[in-house]
């Protein structure tokens, strides 16, 4: 590839705000999911907290929001600098390949040679500086024609993420740790998890890729060819005043995928998928679990609080989350969690935070959406 | 001792409704104490159960409420049979010997020969014929000029409970049962609580007891004389148009003690306390432990709920008591306490139920009095 520009100042950041993050369920709701909320006690936003990793990268003018139109009054206000062109608002969820293949073709209709990069709203990393370098890093090896993934360093053998087996180095100047990847797998059994950890070849699948957007959409025009052709569509009415009708035409008939299988998986076998080890901490806090263990690093016995709650604790470990100002008192609990929202309540412990979902699930089921 | 009257019809019950309960802190407050809830799911209050448990012995005109003056108006509502003549309100908390004996003499002015009996207004107790019985046998026994206590047949080594010392049967008609008191002991450690158990010469002292009004009064003047004396001067006023101005002068003097002090353990050793040892069911639901315990008779694995919330349990066992009516869901806690309350919630477990008082002391040492 010959290009005039260079690859850092082709980049655009698109981060997609979307999930509601069931297993943290009372805090997480459909009205409010877990990327509009404080889940590490730092004062900011999942959203906010992405948002400030991000744009250091690029600019805040190089970074789209891509999100649900019930949330499109909640990320404008948490994101004051935002613009407006670099707001997408999905008019029903269709999963990621449409909202990140959208915000690609937005982005490659006003700049043809954009590098996009994805990262989810709602992860942990606290390290930006290595973040930052790692995307760097991405961004050099993208331009050379390549869908690049950031995987992650695993620290334990999770059965909670899927990996990324790793192959050979490749020699990419300004991308030194740069390595082909041989396949994605998904999120395995433990004993298959400790083998793959003890291996060295295999990284977590963090979710976060760096491509250009021309060749992420030539891999959906042949892996989802009606799929790919809708994103075109809405993408060439978007800024323009034919963009609503589009939308009421086109919106109904996209498939609902994921990136996983649309884009990343067939990429991978196609041979042209490579990969950037990150070296700094990720979490994706997807339970209550997660977040217990993110806020007590390194404190033992320790009852970890998030939120405006007064406590009392009394020889108690594990974590409270308060969307109240009650007085909450624990007392000799071990790795409790303990949930508290004006209109609902959650007691469980670290053990069984997985199971917030399933209870959920129930609640959906048996018609409760009014506290979903 | 030769009277006109029969024994049953001198009788006058008498309901002491004090004390917070602490340890049921955040249901039991100061401004809405344990006597004024349903903690057995009856659909009444503990106060209501006492009520309807004693009321058929004498009659509701021959039932007397004693209580601080903060709880006036829900005695009132809750009790809306209980006549004004019938209601004592404490000027201030004076302890069980000021309240009852006050009772006592207000109802020796109005009914020299009158035998009172005192049940609290905060246990629960299941089996009312039976709880009858023995107090039928109990009016006739101290109608032979004995103080006689109600014993309860102890079914495990409780360390929470006084206990009585039985020592030979009496003879004396319509009291078959009755039995000397020895002695009665403080809570003890749970070796002396085994061998006391299994020696089969102990009861549980459950702070019931039946006396003539006057043999009360005489040991109190013994024991007590300057508070016997400020309780006549009061009883003296009390039906009069200077209660106001005898309260006035009186009630801050009266010395705070509890009644098994001044009056049960002198009597004692002076030989004329009896004991009828009662075959019913008895709490004193001191603590959520035990309320667990009585909600889940007969059921393993359960988590018994009291009050108004919606509750999605999986796989917990214990208690949740709530004041509110927000969705609670619980999963995979045992014997857990959990009580919800609109400012205050509460998360521990049966082992820590008893620490709940301490808790409740660092909140009134550190000045959270609001929400005690």
């Amino acid at each position: 590839m010959n290009n005039p520009r260079k690859p850092i100042d082709r980049f655009h950041a698109i981060i997609p705000a979307g999930g509601v993050g069931s297993r943290l369920w009372p805090l997480s709701r459909a009205s409010a999911p877990k990327f509009l909320h404080d889940l590490t006690g730092s004062g900011q936003t999942l959203l906010q907290d992405t948002w400030d990793r991000v744009t250091p990268i690029t600019t805040v003018d190089r970074t789209m929001i891509v999100t649900g139109s019930a949330h499109e009054e909640a990320v404008k206000a948490q994101l004051p600098k935002l613009s407006s062109a670099n707001l997408v608002i999905e008019d029903s969820p269709k999963d990621s390949t449409a909202a990140i293949a959208l915000a690609a073709a937005i982005l490659a209709r006003r700049e043809p040679d954009v590098i996009i990069g994805s990262f989810a709203a709602d992860h942990v990393i606290q390290d930006g500086p290595a973040f930052r370098a790692a995307v760097a890093e991405g961004i050099e090896l993208a331009a050379t024609d390549r869908i690049v993934v950031i995987g992650i360093q695993p620290t334990e053998p999770s059965v909670g993420f899927g990996y990324i087996k790793t192959g050979e180095a490749i020699s990419v100047p300004g991308a030194p740790s740069a390595l082909t990847v041989d396949k994605f797998v998904e999120k395995p059994k433990l004993d298959r998890a400790k083998k793959y950890v003890e291996s060295g070849k295999y990284l977590w699948n963090a979710g976060m890729f760096i491509a250009p957007a021309s060749l992420l959409l030539r891999q959906l025009s042949k892996s989802e060819p009606e799929l790919h052709a809708g994103i075109l569509e809405l993408a060439a009415a978007w800024d323009t005043d034919q963009k609503a009708s589009a939308i009421k035409k086109v919106w109904p008939t996209l498939k609902k995928v994921a990136i996983d299988y649309s884009i990343a998986e067939p990429a991978a076998e196609a041979g042209f998928v490579a990969v950037i080890p990150g070296t700094f901490s990720w979490h994706d806090v997807g339970d209550f679990a997660a977040i217990a263990e993110l806020q007590s690093q390194g404190r033992k016995n320790n009852l970890a609080v998030l939120g405006s709650a007064r406590v009392l604790s009394d020889s108690s470990s594990g974590i409270l989350v308060s969307d109240t100002k009650r007085m909450i008192a624990v007392i000799g609990l071990e790795d409790v969690i303990i949930v508290d929202t004006p209109d609902a309540l959650l007691v469980t412990n670290k053990e069984n935070a997985q199971k917030v979902k399933a209870l959920v699930d129930s609640l959906k089921a048996t018609g409760h959406d009014e506290i979903l």
